[in-house]
């Protein structure tokens, strides 16, 4: 049969479904009830949709009236345009106080939990089972999935395990009395072929630390449950599928199926689930197909379309990855039917559950089995329960055989299904919606989608390429690491090899473009194992500190008078070098300072940030500006560098934050004297090394590693330094700033200081905080690079209504994490900096125990690494030294405020002013937040570290630093001094009208 | 007549005038020669004409053939569309070298030299008295004028007056062998009425100060020389023209021809001129026909259209004054017509020269006087030598009289003369232009001008008006003082009365909100007379910056938490209050600092500026930035203040600097503690009184003056000081920098300075630059308030081949001016501020009379005022002592450099880097000021004083400052901490597509 006749069936059949059920509308479309009102005007209006759906998503944490009086007036309280029934009832929980707000809670909370129970089987096992009898009454088959909060520990997974274990239990009791359904013949499976019992079950929730960074720890460990759970399946007939979630664990799943495949290869009853939105999708699909023929293994396939389009597509918007799924609704809907057939074609080694609301893609799958003969016992239709009602009627009517998708549990996993659930059938492209909500033409609905893209391809017009400053493309962030790549999975233990094989080399200084060596020399270590040596560096003394000033001094002339854009072309070719050895850049960093893979790629990827953002800002601001507009005069704003810049760098992020200080120097036209911690010197040598490649003239930047103690005054006091950008310790910051206020005789300038100094950063946990993404988001901050990050979390401030909740879940997680040498993926945490760090964070720790209540205390691996224990200690005051006192390191203080007020004067109570973060869904907080937190970077309902060039820029106040955000709009001016021009153009009363502003030859 | 006929027949009066000069054309516009080949061009490409006329400006300084060849090549050589005539001269210049430029030299000089005599009757007063008998003989009368620099000194007056008297002497004694032109019957009267010689005179050629500050002084010096030319002109039976020049002498002209008149009121050859363009000149004269008929005197008016239109446009707009002249051309047509209807209805008391070269105008001259029967000897026509050709041919054929008014001189005031005539023939709404150049129709050529005018006006569409920041207007400079208004000048004496009625108050401090007196008093005085206490000033102690601190701290929450855009009010209504009482203000100033009138007034317009400017920057830095682009996330960029400011303010901008840096300060949100200087600690009280009417909260601004001694280090090192803003002396300005520096215990922030200290700025003069130009503006910036500006030139840097010429103006312009006291604007300089800095200034010229040569002392009044002589030194090098330390008064070093290079690198020669100035018209040489004459601010072809706030921010780097530039759009940056707030906007996967920005409830 050809396309064009199958397209012609699928269309006639397409109608003819349509005519079956004309008149009919799902449930959810119906105006008459609050839900139809609801979906109504989520779709007229696109801020009531987004404060409803999160209002839905907070409600399960509103657990007592005040919150959610509170939260309804916050959410709906201002909104002019609002639906009738909520505006009226908002009024009256403003007006009436909390007689009038009870009331308009009871109703609220009635008609939200009608609204979940729409799509939800049951809230136990119990009430679930019962209500998929009553399906199967009706002639529905069912398969069951259980609906959980993000599993962040051990014990979570297993309480999700356990639950699907249970299930089984009772559903093996039961399903003895369930009559087959179908014309099934004799056996005791429906229609004469599949099992009564069917289940659902998503892997991720059966480990808390899936990642791929660690590939093939977390599918063992997904395995480990899963296999337990099949067991049971198996044992009473069932059929088991393995859930696909987002994109990011896509490989692990699929090779958890194929390794539990593999165990169990007799058994036909296990499926896997394919998104057909996902690009990848015929390639995974073609090679399973591959894999299970030559294994000889019979396999299951649910086909669905996907259901995190949106996240999908942020996520990888973010991180500048390749957008994994289709960006053409269109596009997904061929990809469906293309890759149905393809199973269709194989239906005698894979079954095929077809899971779509659309009826033209249900009409294809009918019609290519049709063509392709295949039986009926091959393949199936799936629904979600609750929605679609009608379609799911003529599915059954046509095919005789369907099986609704039936999540149960309670509420709080409940709202994100249900949202999820919402928006499917809120977007503007939703099958539903607009065959049920808005009844776009019958033709147009079944119109083959291969043709809707050709037809949606040719509308989105190319758009002009944007040209950022200097016609380069726009700044966009260096992409992150991505672990979903298997060839970004390989390259690390590759580079680490590779660069362990030359280790312990001798690293030269580097003045007025010469290298040079000296016979006082420091080792630089790993420190995961101390006795490996990473380098010998050759240490500066004031004589060769002196030589660098001067040859920096000599150099800036001529770098001065360079060009802006041209000296933003060294950065970009020192970017484009960095970017050539990312991996091994990355793996330096993992050796001598202990980074995390992710962390250490993004130290590089940051630094390249850098070079690519003031490279453009240096572009645009070199360029005078034309100010005023009065005629006959000419004003241009223009800006001059100051001249020898000392930059100090730190060891924590030893590429990023030097070459940040460095390159903002270098572009705006000084000349640099960089000294790298004495920690991370063979990492300082890689600037070297990229603006070598750069070619950046001699002079410009020298490199001098050394002993602060002995060269670091001599650097601040030296009257040829105009400059000095410093990031460190509050100590040393402050005592910088103090020496270089000194003018010396013959100085220049006074000195401009950059100086960014400590933090002890607070996170706030609202008592209506989603704990899901809280608790991980904290781990993160307060552990990641051991807690090593001025920016890292060091306090946690949690309202006491959900304090006990979250500690639990905190220290469970907590427990769940390894600590080991950071080249292997599975440790969480790894060394921290030095002997001497460790003895300060030791010493901290122990002060935190007898101040506070230790709640968690990690295991260290023994060997003579710089291992500290991850440390959690509650009950902590304001008072306490570790409330107050920088750690840097893995110690996290944990405080239990009364309120929120409470909890902002205590974030804002020490001498720093850094970072913050704020977990809550009440916007009033989250206002109050923004105002009244007062950090450099706040970060609301997410991580407080990892900044980003030009979308976070970076840097605090107080005893944080001198209010200079790295990475922004502003910094570069810290490197520069203004000039104004002002030429009288009138000569002889001839002044021109529209003076030329291209003066600059 | 009604005005439709008269319209009629004079259209019908232009047509035949037309049709006999038909296919005739003006030699200037004639395209086979050279002459007409430039103004082709000219008016074809914009940016040849500018080049063009600027070089036909600088022409006659080009005195060597190396200068003449640079200045072609630098003019011309890039220019891509030249005509070719020049282009290839250009290219020849460049590539043939000396021969090559030698030819093109001679070949452009013969050219230009040719153009200028087009409209110069002759160089000398025999070469023109011949050339103006050979226009007699071909019937035309003449008027002369004796072109002139600008008359800079007495003897450059005297000078001029000379040429006068001499040409008046040869024309006595060749006028008897001239026969009268035209059939003017027996009389030896030019038609039977005119005096055969006719002379005009440029009455401010005749006093080198002449300026409506000082009214009266202006009008008296001029008097005193026209007296003299126009006794012998009497003499001779002659006519006497006094001619009109800008808007900013006209009330003194008209003054000096009322008083001129009165004392020869019987001589009826005694005429002035009018300018139609002026929208004054209506009323003008009216009030002189009225004045003469009230004085029964015979008055002569020359009616013009006037020839400075872009200049009036260009200085009114920089100023912000009313725009003296018609802005659509049709309107000054449309006035010389009403105003010559005026004039000819008084014919029996006022002559009529109707000089125009507009054929419409000419003709409903003729029309009027015909429709009024003017008889023939009571007007005549006039229009310009060399221009028009055909236009005088067809009067002369017409009215049968007419006269040409013709310039003779040398070649520089000649050049400027050159340059207006271009420009009038160039201009797109030139008569000529249209009627030769372009062959527009004869009908809109005849066009009745008030229809024109009423179409233009209806053409030019109102356009919406351009909003600032928060619907603001955008920002302009407060209007300059407008001494052409006699309600401006009036006001000085009358405030100054008043304010000397209220001397010698005691002013307490202001704290908190509240008056404090202390027991610790100093009195304020007049520096130009010691004994006069223009107040009484209560001393804060440690005690009272103490309170004054706590105070601020106190108020600061409230404050910073007050919305941007509100505190941007309390600006703007303190803008308000200080705009209600700037005469008064200023009249302060002139008795509390000795500031001359302009300058005083100057100070309080800056400082209105400054409010009106922060305040608008601040509601635009208020507003939160959203930045970086990625989905699901939304960064915002912000700005919050740092506490407590202590502003430490100068005596020599006493309002406008105190006032930046505290409006800057408290806009930002920050509470200032604020120190005036004790010189000037009333004005200080000012900006208490003007806060107090903008209702600023207590505490908000507290005002604290005391000696420096006691409390100085005090504020400076408190810890609750987040921020010092200081303007004054190098010395102080580095003590402050470095005891800020160090952080106390309990101390919230690193100090933040903002610093403003000396300068030792340079003016270079160029070899070829407009020394008519270079020298009072050079006079200005040097002594303008007796030097005590940091930005006031104090090193002169002359080229060598212009030195000598450069400094015989200086000195010669120098010694017509007068020292006393500033309240008399008839002073050009007052007294110091105090015995200090009288004894300083002392010390140093005496310093710099032993290194150089001293060139210009003046005498000083006596009396006991701080007054110190106005001093020029000559032949200073850049070793010397008064070459490189900030004098601070009105001591000029004088330097002579061999070549622009030299000039370069000796103005960067000191520590300071503030003000710089250039005098020069070759565009490489400004091209490379702009790149090394590294300064603050670089004034090119202007004086080096007098910054505008928003136009040229203010500020320097190297000793001069930190690198901040007050009024512009950096400054605020200095007094805030950029915050970043991210939300994450992702929930349950579902991130709003479009976010809202409107985050700020």
């Amino acid at each position: 049969m050809n396309n064009s006749e199958l397209n012609s069936r699928v269309i006639a059949r397409g109608k003819e479904f349509f005519s079956t059920i004309s008149g009919e509308k799902p449930s959810l479309f119906n105006k008459g009830a609050w839900m139809g009102k609801v979906m109504d005007w989520s779709m007229k209006n696109e801020t009531f949709k987004i404060q409803m759906f999160r209002f839905v998503d907070v409600f399960p944490s509103l657990t007592n009236g005040r919150l959610l009086t509170d939260h309804i007036r916050e959410y709906f309280g201002e909104e002019k345009d609002m639906p009738p029934v909520l505006s009226t009832g908002a009024k009256v929980a403003g007006m009436l106080g909390s007689f009038g707000g009870a009331v308009l809670n009871k109703v609220l909370t009635t008609n939200i939990q009608e609204m979940a129970r729409q799509f939800i089987v049951g809230e136990n096992t119990k009430e679930a089972i019962k209500n998929m009898e009553r399906l199967r009454k009706d002639g529905f088959a069912f398969v069951v999935d259980v609906l959980g909060e993000a599993t962040l520990s051990e014990a979570e997974a297993d309480l999700y395990m356990n639950t699907y274990l249970e299930l089984l239990d009772s559903l093996k009791m039961e399903q003895g009395d369930w009559k087959p359904l179908g014309q099934g013949g004799s056996s005791n499976l429906d229609w004469g072929h599949a099992p009564k019992v069917n289940v659902a079950v998503k892997p991720t929730a059966l480990f808390c630390l899936a990642n791929p960074q660690d590939f093939e720890g977390s599918v063992v460990a997904i395995l480990d449950r899963v296999r337990l759970i099949t067991e049971k399946v198996i044992d009473l007939n069932g059929f088991l599928c393995i859930d696909m979630e987002s994109y990011r664990h896509k490989d692990i799943i699929l090779e958890v199926y194929r390794r539990l495949k593999l165990e169990f290869p007799n058994y036909p009853h296990l499926g896997i689930v394919l998104q057909a939105y996902l690009t990848d999708t015929d390639q995974d699909l073609a090679d399973l197909l591959d894999w299970a023929k030559q294994k000889k293994v019979q396999i299951s396939i649910r086909l669905v379309k996907g259901a995190y389009w949106d996240y999908e597509t942020v996520k990888a918007k973010q991180n500048d990855w390749k957008i994994p799924v289709w960006t053409i609704k269109a596009e997904s809907d061929a990809a469906y039917e293309r890759q149905a057939r393809m199973i269709l074609e194989n239906s005698a080694i894979c079954h095929f559950a077809a899971a779509s609301h659309n009826i033209r893609t249900i009409s294809a799958v009918m019609e290519i089995a049709h063509e392709l003969n295949v039986p009926d016992e091959r393949y199936e239709f799936q629904v979600l329960y609750g929605m679609a009602e009608p379609v799911r009627k003529g599915i059954l009517k046509v095919a005789g055989r369907i099986r609704l998708y039936c999540p149960y549990g309670n509420m709080v996993p409940g709202m994100g299904y249900l949202v999820r659930r919402l928006l499917e059938n809120t977007a503007n492209e939703s099958f539903l919606r607009q065959s049920f909500a808005e009844d776009a033409q019958i033709e147009k609905l079944l119109e083959n989608p291969v043709l809707t893209v050709e037809r949606e391809r040719a509308a989105r017009s190319k758009k002009p390429e944007e040209k950022g400053p200097g016609g380069l493309k726009p700044f966009n962030n260096e992409a992150m690491v991505d672990f979903t790549r298997a060839d970004h999975r390989a390259e690390f233990p590759k580079q680490i090899a590779e660069v362990r094989k030359q280790l312990g080399r001798t690293y030269p200084l580097f003045i007025g473009g010469k290298e040079l060596k000296t016979s006082d020399t420091i080792p630089s270590v790993n420190p995961a194992n101390p006795s490996e040596v990473v380098g010998i560096i050759c240490q500066a003394g004031t004589k060769e500190v002196g030589d660098a000033i001067a040859a920096a001094k000599a150099a800036f002339p001529a770098w001065r008078d360079t060009s802006p854009a041209d000296r933003a072309q060294y950065l970009l070719k020192a970017a484009a070098a960095a970017r050539k050895r990312i991996f091994e850049l990355s793996a330096w960093q993992v050796l001598e300072i202990g980074k995390q893979w992710d962390q250490a790629y993004g130290d590089v990827t940051e630094a390249i940030d850098f070079l690519e953002y003031y490279a453009r800002e240096m572009i645009k601001m070199g360029q005078p500006r034309r100010i005023g507009n009065a005629p006959g005069e000419l004003n241009h704003y223009l800006y001059d560098p100051k001249g020898v810049a000392a930059v100090i760098a730190p060891w924590n992020f030893p590429f990023a934050i030097g070459l940040g200080m460095a390159s903002a120097a270098l572009v705006a036209g000084n000349c640099v004297v960089f000294k790298p911690s004495g920690l991370t010197s063979v990492i300082g040598w890689h600037m070297v090394e990229i603006f070598r490649e750069a070619g950046l003239p001699a002079g410009v930047f020298n490199y001098t590693p050394g002993r602060g103690s002995v060269m670091g005054d001599f650097l601040v006091d030296s009257p040829d330094v105009s400059l000095i950008a410093f990031t460190g310790s509050m100590e040393i910051g402050l005592r910088i700033i103090e020496r270089a206020a000194k003018v010396y005789p013959g100085q220049a300038n006074v000195k401009k200081i950059v100086c960014e100094m400590g933090g002890k950063n607070a996170i706030i946990i609202d008592d209506d905080s989603d704990l899901d993404e809280a608790v991980p988001h904290v781990l993160y901050s307060a552990f990641g690079f051991q807690g090593q990050k001025c920016s890292a979390c060091s306090r946690v401030i949690v309202l006491d209504a959900v304090y006990d909740r979250f500690v639990d879940r905190l220290v469970a997680m907590a427990q769940a994490t390894k600590v080991g040498p950071s080249e292997d993926p599975a440790n969480y945490m790894g060394a921290v900096a030095d002997d001497k760090a460790m003895k300060t964070i030791v010493e901290y720790a122990n002060i935190g125990k007898k101040e506070g209540q230790l709640l968690y205390e990690s295991k260290v691996p023994a060997g003579g690494g710089y291992f500290v224990p991850m440390t959690i200690i509650g009950n902590i005051k304001p008072e306490h030294r570790i409330a107050q006192e920088e750690i840097f390191g893995p110690v996290l203080a944990i405080m239990r405020a009364k309120d929120f007020d409470q909890a902002i004067e205590w974030a804002n109570s020490t001498k720093f002013a850094l970072t913050g973060g704020v977990f809550s869904r009440s916007p009033e907080h989250l206002q109050q937040a923004r105002r009244e937190f007062r950090v450099g970077n706040l970060y609301l309902n997410r991580n407080n570290t990892g900044a980003l060039v030009g979308r976070q820029p970076f840097g605090g106040s107080r005893m944080s630093g001198v209010g200079t955000k790295a990475g922004g709009p502003d910094y570069l001016l810290h490197f520069m001094d203004p000039r104004v021009i002002t030429e009288n153009t009138m000569r002889r009363g001839f002044a021109p009208v529209e003076e030329d502003d291209d003066w600059v030859s």
